[in-house]
């Protein structure tokens, strides 16, 4: 009789396990109506989230490897594909927060029985499939950071302004120094993925590039520097802004960052744990691409490029700083009063670099419906890099690629500033 | 010590409980998701709907006539006023999905937080704040249709289809005979309501008219009879079209009623029951205004003005036919295959007239906020006559003024022809 | 040898003669550009006017009337028809400004080709035609009106303010009494073209009507009084306006009349005579439906139904009063400081009615292509009555009937007031 | 006495009197209408472009520079200022089509008036300004090969398919070789504009790059390949697209080049010379970066980088190949049935690259209004590489970047493959 993989003999039935664990914990504390509701096209409902990324695993492991296997139901593939032309009609996007059935309880049971239809079969699956799990438990972690994100914009549509976490005491942090320069190496240096371990298609291949001198600042813009920006009149200055971004400020009226709100003179923040004053010493964040290079322009600066990023950030540890370790409220926070070379290159807030995202040399999409991943996203896009509080530990990398659209900023996007040497 | 107003006591207090509980019973297979999605501008999440109808008990009698009330949640009246202006600010209508806390569970507590209140203060109350109550009532009542078309609207956007109420059983019904005209009264007459029971602001004053020869059909135009409109290329022709009927049918590509859906070659209609072969014998509901005219070009006559309509109705008791006597499934029915005189003026559909909804001769909206409730509403819209299967029994008169704007249909909307005679 | 239709000879002829020429005059004023650019979708290009006219007679006559008629260009048919379905396709309203060529030498050299051709027909044609010749003129006075306040709202959009005209001498006028209430008859009576001279289809069937008692004011809105709706607070507060005017006040930031431009502090006016002072006698135009019903209700009073406004205008001389009787500047002009009686009823501003824009009972609309002129127009829009300082003198009847939609305000168009007696 | 500068004795006069004459040369054939009228949002009207052009001599050389100099008319800066900021407000850009007056003609004795001052001042000013004159020559010839494209979308609206200029006999023109790979230069190469002789700031600084290696075609893509992707399904298949190139195809029903017309079963191609049938073997022009992209994919290519388009162009003559000359049509052509070499690179259509139009390393805008030529639209936008037959001779440079955004295509815009090595 086969046995059957487990978590203590088959450390990727371990890592599914984990990952599969903490999408259910971070819904945890959501209603079936919070579950439910699409607050913007851009945004998905948690519900949503939980159930595409099972969708992912039935698909493209149960469904494509494992003789037999008949779907959870037939009908629910065409709600919770997201954007594969290959795997057929879908659900329009705008129209995602329509489907109040199935229920979250229902979705949740869907993810038990393939949870367990995937841990049955593990040990049987072929190579190929087994990777396409690690591409699967990766697609979750993001989609995790975005299970966040997502019911951070719904939340913020509620006058009540209601939080799904306790705020965790608030202890008052030091204002720390402002940046220092730390050069970075010039010349012609390798990035991308280099094969080993997991990665996505678009951080490959490895490649030589050519760096000009620079510098990049030591630590994020805060807080109280963007205060500064806009106490300067920043956001009302046509000649600091991109012209997209000049005609996206008028447009859209934009006068702060996201969810920054002005209560009785002051600036508050509204997250996951509610509406709160301003924390001067963390990191700006839920910025667009327009503003961060906007700001850069009043500093008399600039974007890193994400080749320059990207170098600087190969020795350190990825899996360090203020990263999602459990579920529970999640936050840029201040850090580094004291410090030394280059910090908070992950976590915290992405970082927005000047780089748009494009393919690198030789680059070539993964085969199969697997292959609309990335490579299709690869106009209109920059590039940010790092990692934010919201993403799960682990999941990042010195050559992982994230990227958004310039307007946008529901996510935790902020900006380290760059400067030619 | 006073006594306490009961229904046994009380006939408003009777009225009130059963108007009250009827609402939570038509929420009542609804999840709390079901009950919080908004699907479209024009209709509201159905916890809105039990909200909204609580908040105008609680604003325009508890708060406006009972010393000493305090409110149930300061922060709601701005979430769950609808269009009073002179209410003060409110959260806007095209967003009203976004709230998904306070949740269901809460909205029923703030329901019988207000119900308990009212209750108790019922004997205490003026008359100026016992004829709000009524006023409340039947306010509520067209919420309760409201409720039922708005969940409609919602389910009809879910590729699955969902039913929130068992189908009855189908007794296949004879499709009735074709319509007979039926002369109606010309010469000076008399319609608006005559000042006995309630009546909406906008029913009176009670006038003279003018009458020409004509004659209404004896019963609404049927499914059958729709579907040989259709065949006849009727959302194809221009020049049965109305201009701004003919934009709106070419710019969203119209080709059958609301719900109805085309499956294998044959005409369906999706319901509170779900999807279903289309009943031929049933009268068509789910059409626009533009539709209706269009459809009575192509037979030859035209729409009732809303006298004419108004004074055939006279002698009809207004609670007959097929209105809504409980929770449960409520669909347009066929009647009358053997029938004298007309039939089905009351129930199964509301009837587009050709009148525009304007005031009447002397019209003076009621003061205060309560104002707001009809008058202003008086451009673009048509009047429509009647009740239909979601209709509250007892809600209708023979003086009702329903209105909507030419291209909605989201209602259970119908026509009956007329002709010059 | 048959004798040609002359001016001398035949009235018809001399009329079609005076028509014509009329609107090459009105144009007379442009260059080739002037007349070919489009300012917004409402309003048509002064050489689309020209033509589209032009285009009418050459159908509906020459084509269908005059065998062996050729067209002077096959081309141009689908440029210049506005809406006749049963003519077939046709450019889009909305891109009538993209048509350079032809230009308007060619126009005018097509209206010289159809003119020659119509007039040397005229005596041969059968009494059908010669009817449509009489629409096609009247046709083309609707078009005069329109040419001049389509090249006024092209002018308005051009920030050099423009004038084609010269201004006249500006003699102070007093501003005139307030306004008396001149009781109007009510009961029975009758309105509707009565069949002696030319109408369109929809001022018939004369037939009965019934009035309520009421009384017209002796002369229209003027603007000192619409100074005094602005100063106190009229644009800003929603109790006086229909909930569609209030959201349209709100979302198009209106806060005068059209064409109004405040300059430092002081009202001015911009005519196609270019930007004036505001003359304070003058009857308030270029205002919506909805202002008029805001004015009306802040006012104390009503508009008046389109059968108050007929009845009481049966006895006036419809070719009286500030009306069109060359080329040149056009204005709604002080008047009646001195009065008896109704003044005004005909000429300087078309008067906003409470009636919504439907069919007669016993409307049908005329025969063929041109049965499309007015009926499917009858919805959404309201009625207006009188005539302008741009209409055509000798165009106005006390029967006739012009409609808009409630938010547009580009004509002439002012109001005056009634109220129940 | 002050000599005056002559075409005879300063290049720089004769420069300017000519680029100035060709600009009113290629407005030559336009009517005031033609001359007035915006096809869209992108585009302006020709006679807009003649006054911009002198606007900014006026603004930058003659009012900045010549001390007493008077504005020709205070009143038009307001109307012809495209972009600059640091000018002041202006015209809304979509609103461009509205100014009928001043008229071509007096735009024209602008022209005039301004080149005759600057003609006469030029020996007087200082080099900075001098270096203006040269900037807005280089400027004015941007607008030429605009002026042409713009009034080519305005013709394409008129279903009359006017033609401005005679068509050139059409020689039958035999379709050239497939393409050949021309293996590119690999490793550190340097690009940008080395210092000597006219350059927009973008173009620089001059600075390194790293070429990984390839090839690149020897010919554009021409008309004959085209038909065959559109045959191969290439407009329907989402596979080869790129995500926002993909909803773009969807959203405007794209299923050929603009301009692309299929008649009675074959394919014509619109141009300022009319209507006429494609031409196989002329390079494809007036497609999209999303077109091109797809293309390319389709093909098992890719499109080249701006620098290896760059370092391969570095030997070739820019003042080659099919430019523009002087007023009369123009159109991509047929060439290189036999050939040696890189082909077209300069010519017939800018060929779209990989690149998103980013800021080179160490770049900055230039000092003063003139700052905001270039560097404010570095988001969102892909450059294009070469010259194109609307181009003036002269104008272009193998460090020129062109760019618009990925779905624009009024331009003469095509593609080259590359492919790695």
């Amino acid at each position: 009789m086969a046995a059957r993989a487990t978590p203590a003999t088959d450390p990727l039935a371990a890592q599914f396990a984990a990952v599969r664990a903490l999408s259910t914990a971070l819904a945890a504390p959501l209603s079936d109506a919070d579950a439910t509701v699409q607050p913007m096209d851009d945004a998905s409902p948690a519900k949503w989230h939980l159930a595409h990324t099972t969708w992912f695993f039935e698909t493209f492991v149960l469904r494509d490897h494992l003789p037999g296997y008949r779907l959870h139901d037939e009908r629910w593939p065409f709600l919770f594909n997201s954007y594969y032309e290959a795997e057929g009609a879908r659900h329009p996007r705008g129209r995602r927060g329509m489907i109040t059935r199935p229920s979250l309880a229902e979705v949740i049971g869907w993810r038990e029985h393939v949870d367990a239809a995937l841990l049955a079969a593990l040990d049987r699956l072929p190579p190929a499939a087994r990777d396409l799990v690690t591409l699967g438990l990766n697609h979750e972690q993001q989609h995790q950071e975005l299970l966040q994100t997502d019911i951070l914009a719904l939340f913020a549509e509620n006058p009540l302004a209601p939080a799904i976490w306790d705020a965790p005491r608030n202890r008052p942090t030091p204002v720390p120094d402002p940046i220092r320069w730390i050069e970075g190496r010039d010349g012609l240096a390798e990035i991308g993925h280099d094969g080993a371990g997991f990665a996505f298609d678009c951080e490959g291949p490895r490649h030589a590039v050519l760096l000009h001198p620079h510098a990049l600042a030591d630590r994020p813009v805060i807080n109280a520097e963007w205060e500064a920006f806009i106490a300067d009149g920043g956001y009302g200055r046509p000649e600091l802004w991109l012209a997209d971004g000049w005609a996206w400020v008028c447009r859209e009226r934009i006068e702060a960052p996201l969810y920054w709100r002005r209560i009785d003179g002051k600036w508050h923040q509204f997250a996951l744990d509610g509406l709160h004053p301003l924390r001067p010493a963390a990191p700006v964040s839920h910025i667009s691409y327009y503003e961060a290079d906007a700001y850069a322009r009043w500093a008399g600066a600039r974007l890193p490029t994400e080749a320059e990023w990207e170098v600087a950030a190969a020795g350190q540890d990825p899996a360090s700083g203020n990263q999602l370790d459990a579920a529970g409220p999640v936050r840029a926070k201040a850090e580094g009063v004291h410090r030394v070379g280059l910090h908070q290159m992950f976590g915290d807030v992405w970082e927005w670099t000047a780089s748009a995202y494009l393919p690198y040399p030789g680059f070539r999409p993964a085969e199969g419906a697997v292959g609309e991943y990335n490579g299709k996203f690869m106009s209109g896009q920059a590039v940010l890099r790092g990692a934010s509080c919201a993403t799960p530990r682990g999941h990042s990398r010195a050559s992982y690629r994230n990227f958004f659209y310039p307007h946008q900023r529901w996510q935790f996007t902020g900006l380290r500033l760059a400067k030619d040497a």
